[in-house]
This record gives structure tokens, sequence and C-alpha cells, in this order.
């Protein structure tokens, strides 16, 4: 079976248009011919057609909020079943835990100032900013998922950056906003499923409703002028909390991996070699000696 | 004395070109007459003058890595102490803590292709990303501060985003990020305040170098189709930990304020009054009930 493509497939650029669902999936722009939604349970969703299916999906262009799959009857196409969080939906719900962007088409059918006159057309990558249950017309819970356009000048961080600087502003009413960006490489993936999303600091394994989350945290930071690689001799597993406080000073690891700033001793997987050159560069930068501090 | 402006100073757009340190504290674009740091430790730094003082400074144009201040020879301009953490310094770091943008302007006696000839010109607006302490080419310890632009296309969230979205990808060996979004408005700065940045769940209170950490939740989320406001009975004060289960469906929280999904009760002081219509909103649609999931 061929690989799923997470992101613009080769050849197709956005506003390609397809005649139907069948010249689609050939292209690999969507690969099933029925199914709204395009993905597994464990890699995630890669793409996802609008066909006018749900009559509680709404379409702003660059922010749409989609239904879920299931529950319907196939005939009268009436809600008559709760929908559940598996197939389908825990596919966009996995694609919003890895971050992973999704193919959005638009189908003729598809009630929207923004659906193309015939046939199909490839919209662009959106990613999944959040889902939420709630009760649909018919009374049946269904999923419900909002996607926001992910390219050029469209993606919400920018909207917002750009909304921020035009005003200006005095603290006591001024809106900031605080942009964590954690980069997850397959490395981070590594890191994270050697020990199994428990922080490496205090054990901890936050579960929510599409499976465990964790953070990858780079002991000695990417880039330049600290130019950390992307490896697991660099990487740790920590729950959020304690990453923050390990980016913020608030704590370090000395050679034998006892916690220095907090008590304990850093877990360590008898797999996971860290190299004390990293260890000792995060000390040096980031744990203040309060000797002269 | 005047209110301390974080971001553009009206009448100064960005490129304004200011022949002295006089016309630039006139101007208001950056107040002190010496200091290279407009700021103060509680508030923040509001603006920065590069003008070439600091050996150790870097200027990638978008990106500047720049030197604290303090512990220099006024005579020499040679380090003949450690840098402290505070003033200044301090100011920097609780800009990036909070997310204030910092005014940047270049002095022609600045070393870099992107100085003026002469006098000084306003750069705009930039975000502290990071800040660390290295042992400087003296052998003391300085604070640095990495500074990124902030507008335009040349955020680093933008071209982060653009990178990725240029390659074709397979879920082994993609890069994707995580961008978590957290508007930090006047009300979530009270809430915050409200509860001395403790999480109204575990208590916990994250301590960095630069002072307490929290972040704010709404309970109903803000903008369509939710609608919730931006107003204390309907925000939380809650750790990072908390903050990612609570929108991630693993928690809720039922009227008498008793915790579902985990033990105990939600942490509330007397002054604050939470909306129990909120409280519902979040149950209903980020709590999925089991008997139907």
């Amino acid at each position: 079976m061929t690989k799923r493509v997470f992101g613009h497939i080769e050849g197709f650029p956005v506003g390609s248009w397809f005649e139907s669902r069948s010249a689609l999936s050939q292209a690999g722009v969507h690969r099933p011919t029925q199914a709204g939604i395009a993905g597994s349970e464990r890699e995630g969703a890669d793409s996802i057609v609008l066909s006018g299916g749900y009559e509680d999906d709404v379409d702003w262009g660059d922010e749409i909020i989609y239904t879920g799959q299931g529950g319907r009857n196939p005939v009268s196409g009436r809600q008559v079943e709760h929908q559940h969080l598996n197939r389908g939906n825990l596919a966009l719900a996995k694609s919003k835990l890895h971050r992973l962007p999704v193919r959005v088409i638009r189908g003729s059918t598809h009630k929207s100032r923004y659906s193309p006159e015939t046939g199909y057309r490839y919209d662009g990558l959106f990613l999944v900013e959040d889902y939420w249950q709630e009760r649909g017309k018919s009374g049946y819970y269904v999923w419900r998922f909002r996607l926001v356009k992910y390219s050029g000048d469209e993606t919400l961080a920018e909207s917002q950056v750009r909304e921020e600087q035009s005003s200006y502003s005095v603290p006591e009413c001024r809106e900031t906003m605080i942009l964590r960006i954690v980069r997850d490489t397959e490395q981070a993936r590594r890191i994270k499923k050697l020990y199994d999303f428990r922080c490496q600091v205090c054990g901890t394994r936050l579960e929510g409703s599409a499976g465990p989350y964790a953070e990858a945290a780079h002991i000695r930071p990417l880039g330049a002028p600290h130019n950390g690689t992307d490896s697991l001799d660099n990487l740790l597993c920590l729950c959020p909390n304690h990453h923050v406080l390990f980016d913020y000073h608030a704590f370090s690891i000395a050679e034998d991996f006892s916690l220095i700033g907090i008590d304990g001793y850093l877990i360590r997987h008898a797999r996971h070699r860290i190299n004390p050159e990293n260890l000792r560069y995060h000390r040096e930068h980031y744990y203040p000696d309060m000797d002269h501090v």
C-alpha cells in the first residue's frame, strides 16, 4: 500500500480541479471514493472532502467547521445515532495532536460561496485547531472540527500578528499573545515513543481524547548561535510544565543526571544516551549560577 | 510620568530616522539618552538601541542576538564584572514572559550591514524569543537575548510555516510544528494575578528567572461558533499541564465545582464568580459523555 502523504501531492498545486471522486482518488489527493475523511486512527487524517453531506458544516473560506462521520442513515442521510470519536473522526483528532496538515477539497455540492461550480477543487492545507462534540440539529451528538488554513499569509497565527501589530497600545489595555512553537520532528516522535509519553522529570503522562500528549525538548537549542542537533542525544521527553521550567531557567541536569534546582534524578531509558556536552551547555546557558546572578 | 508604550509610537513609522539620542528620546521612540535598554523590571522593556557597545552582539537583520547591560568599565568599555539578571536585563526577560513587542533602533556605530550611515533609525518591533547567559570574550558572564522581527511576513512563525508548506512529505520523515496560541488579554492578566499564578486545579506555581508563569484558559472558547466572552467569569488560571488537559477533553468541572475526570475540587478565589453556563458549555462540548463515545 502506498504511504500516506501529509501535505501537498506533487503535480497537484492548490487550485487543481478534478472532474470526479475517482479522478481525485487516482491523483492521490483524496484516496477514498466515498468517505469524506481519508486517514487512519493511528496515523491521522491527510485529507477531507466537503460535499454538503452535513447541514451543520460551516465554511468561512480560511476557516471551516467540519462535522465528523457516522450515525447517518445511508438512504435518508438523516442523523439517526450519536457519532463516536473513532475511524475518520479519531484520525482528524490525531491530526490535531500531531499538527499534521490536512488537504481540503471542496465539491460543487458543498453549499458555500467557496465551492467550485462543478466537480472538485483542491483548496490547500489546513490545520485542525480544535474539536468538540455537540448535539446536532437532529438531537444526536456529532463531532465537530475547526480547520484553519495553513498557507501563505492566511494562517491564524499571521492574521493575529497583523491585528496586534496595527494597534498602538499601553500595557494596561493591550492584547498580547503567546506563540509557543515546538517543532515535532521525527526525532521528537521517537523520544516521546521511547518514554511512552511520560515526563522524564515527574513521570506524568497526560492522556486526552486522541491519545497521550508529551513534548520533546531540545537540551541545547536548535539554530544559531546554539547550534544544537536534532538527535536523541539532545532530546528529552517532558510534560508541558517541565518543558516551560527547563526553558525558563528553573532547573537543569548534572552530569550524574541528578536534577539541579529541583529534587530527584532524571528518568532515563536504557537505550537513551544523552550527550553530556549538551547537558553542560544547558547548565552553563540556561541555569543561572546563583553566585553571580 | 508618561505611560510606557509597547508597540509603535504614533507619528514615527518603521524607517523613521533620528539625528541623535536626544531626538530619539524626545520622540518617545527610546526615552533614555544613555542606556541601551528602555524599560522597567516590573513592566518589561519597550525599546533597545543597537549602537555597537558590545562586541558579542550579532545582527542577522530579522534576528538579533543582543547582549545585556552592566559589568563594563565606563571608561575602557571592557567587561570587568558579571552581568546580572536585573534592571534592563530583567526588563527584557519580562518582555519575553509577557510577549511584549520591543522597538529596535539601530545606530550608525552598530557594526552591521543593517546600520544607518549616520544617526539612528527605528527598525520596527521585535519579540524576545529566548535569553540565556554565557561567558563573553572577556571571561565574565553576560546575558544574551534573541530578538526576532515581529511584523509583516518576517516573523519566525511565518517563515517556519513557509518552510514546511513548501515540502512534500510523508509521516516518517516530515517536520511538523506546534503553534500554541494563547491570547494574553488584560482579563487574562487579571485572572493570573488573582490566583497569584497558582493553578486552580493542582495549586502549582511555576517559577522561572523572570517571575512566575501560568496560563489563562477560556472555559467557553472565544470566537465563532462558541462565542465565549473574554471576561473573568469565563476564565481559569491553570498550569500548562492542566491547560492542555482542559482543552483536550481530559477533565471538566461540575456545577458544584467538583472536577469530572480527575479527583478534587476547583480552587476558587472569593472574588472569582464563574458563570455556570460557561461550565455547562465546556462539559457538553469538551468533556465527552462516555456513554456514547
